[in-house]
């Protein structure tokens, strides 16, 4: 590989200068995205479309000096291949046209055959793996259970999550028997990513930070737990790295490093001097600059830069990263002095 | 007063049981409160109207247990009153007209005057201290500076807090202005409510956590701590007590029992026992129930509520509510489930 700087620092050795990958780095702030998109149609059809899909996984990188390709897909998808219809309402985010409201429901979930219902997942990783040519490695994903679990129950977004709370509370044999079978899903479709060509594997906990310390534990933190320990990813220097991001995951950094994943993503809301003192090397770092530092100005966001590479302070396991996905109004020049800025700063001389 | 238990708990005072009363517990959940609220036309009537904020602000009294009322009105009435131009459209929450955009938008703002531009809110102070005839005491509120200014920039609620945060990366001392006349208002305005009769205040910092723990030191707390040390409030047992609440404060604990203030309020995403170990005694804590608790049985609502004083502890220093406001949709018999199994379970034998 030509550039493999992302995947030395998710093992803990040195690197010539700290990598960089930005959460939704293809996306809706770069034009040549919003083109690729208009022509697919919709949202779901660039998603669902190998070739579209993979056209935009690389558009990023044409950009900026990215040290990993992200697949450009949606958390949503093992959901929607498991039969509840995805759907998307402009402005308004993902739906779902049969949400699951009871223990009935739940009885009938079964793990999708990722061979024939998310092909065309693995299909934009190979695609992909082609392209990128060894340029620098691609990131696979998935949707963290329990976050899965929230849109699945909720039928959408939410600001409160009271439904699958109330299920949580009244009947928490059935979220944990959803969880399960969502928790088969996401480690088979992972492991078919990574058998397609995926080079490390990131785990998206977006709503884990709704709940209390207690409810955490049991319903987040233990399926990524299982997530880490029976996700088959290889030895040595050849495995295949697992970085579990969450965000509002700072209370957790203990728990999350002895879970047996390579990395874990913070988001902006802890410092990652605080973080790595905590997880007392166990494992790499992912983060944290907020997404919002983009809106500064060129020379406030490379303060910023600075100042998060030395709040990580020297020494391996630094990934660089915002804290959560890049914002839709962010303007391309704000994302090339960021990335340049990050190796410029950590440069081993 | 006949129950003085709210502040005692305030004081670290021995109590008989821990005191209750519950964030929004004057809202829309209680038909009793849509009832007025439809008399009124709209929200800001009720809230503009001394006799109607009285009204909803007593309901929730008559039909549950609580040992404070809290006055009814809305954190938005001081930018309001700073010329901004408050209005909701249904569904979509508080608006402004007219937003802070710019350094000369925050220099033309001044300190409103309390006794004239204020005046509906202490008139409702002083009329619900007379209805109350020392049943429970009245608490008084405002927003923090930050989560004001929040409100203010942005031109309502927000997702990302893009336009307040660019203009604390790039113009961070006209951020400074905005937030220094916000707090001397909001300490004019708290003042105000207590020479009307509020016998405690609580700022609500409902937007401090979106914020770095650097810009939340820098933007958020210096401003509760300039009101926790000026805000005049007595001394001795005649004190008014303060109460610093944050959605998202966990981090800040140490930090905020340092203030000055008598309490510090928390979100359900810390534990008491944690919080309180943290903190060392300095202050009294207020909290924490995940608000979507009350969506489980009434069984379980009291399991939790037993878990949240066990989670204290023994000792005074407790005043029980929910980690956040309570939502619309939470059927009255169950806040009266919380609010009888607090006083039941940790009633001193």
């Amino acid at each position: 590989m030509t550039n493999d700087r992302y995947l030395r620092a998710l093992r803990r050795e040195p690197v010539d200068c700290t990598p960089v990958w930005i959460m939704r780095q293809a996306g809706r702030y770069l034009p040549e995205y919003r083109a690729t998109r208009a022509r697919a149609g919709s949202f779901l059809a660039l998603a669902k479309t190998p070739e579209l899909a993979c056209e935009v996984t690389l558009q990023p990188l044409e950009r900026f000096d990215l040290d990993a390709a992200i697949l450009f897909s949606d958390i949503l998808t093992v959901p929607d291949a498991m039969g509840l219809g995805l759907y998307f309402v402009d402005g308004e985010g993902p739906k779902f046209e049969r949400p699951i409201r009871s223990a009935a429901d739940v009885a009938k979930l079964a793990v999708p055959d990722i061979g024939t219902e998310l092909r065309y997942v693995t299909d934009a990783v190979s695609l992909i793996r082609r392209e990128l040519a060894g340029r620098v490695p691609l990131i696979g994903f998935s949707g963290s259970p329990w976050t899965l679990a929230c849109y699945m129950v909720e039928g959408g977004g939410s600001d409160n999550f009271v439904r699958i709370k109330a299920m949580m509370f009244n009947e928490p044999e059935t979220l944990h028997r959803l969880l399960e079978v969502v928790t088969d899903a996401v480690i088979a479709y992972l492991a078919a990513q990574r058998e397609a060509g995926a080079q490390a594997l990131q785990v998206f906990d977006t709503w884990g930070g709704v709940l209390s310390p207690a409810a955490y534990r049991e319903f987040s933190l233990r399926y990524l737990e299982r997530i880490a320990r029976e996700l088959p990813r290889g030895e040595g220097a050849e495995r295949t790295p697992l970085v579990l991001f969450g965000k509002g995951n700072a209370a957790h950094l203990e728990a999350l490093a002895d879970t047996g994943a390579e990395g874990i993503g913070v988001d902006w809301l802890v410092t990652l001097e605080d973080a790595r003192r905590r997880i007392g090397g166990k494992v790499a770092l992912q983060g944290n600059l907020d997404p919002a530092t983009l809106f500064a100005s060129p020379e406030r966001i490379r303060d910023e830069v600075r100042a998060t590479l030395e709040s990580y302070g020297s020494g391996p396991g630094h990934v660089f990263n915002l804290g959560h996905g890049v914002t839709p109004d962010v303007k391309p020049e704000h994302m090339k002095v960021l990335v340049d800025a990050v190796h410029e700063f950590s440069r081993v001389k």
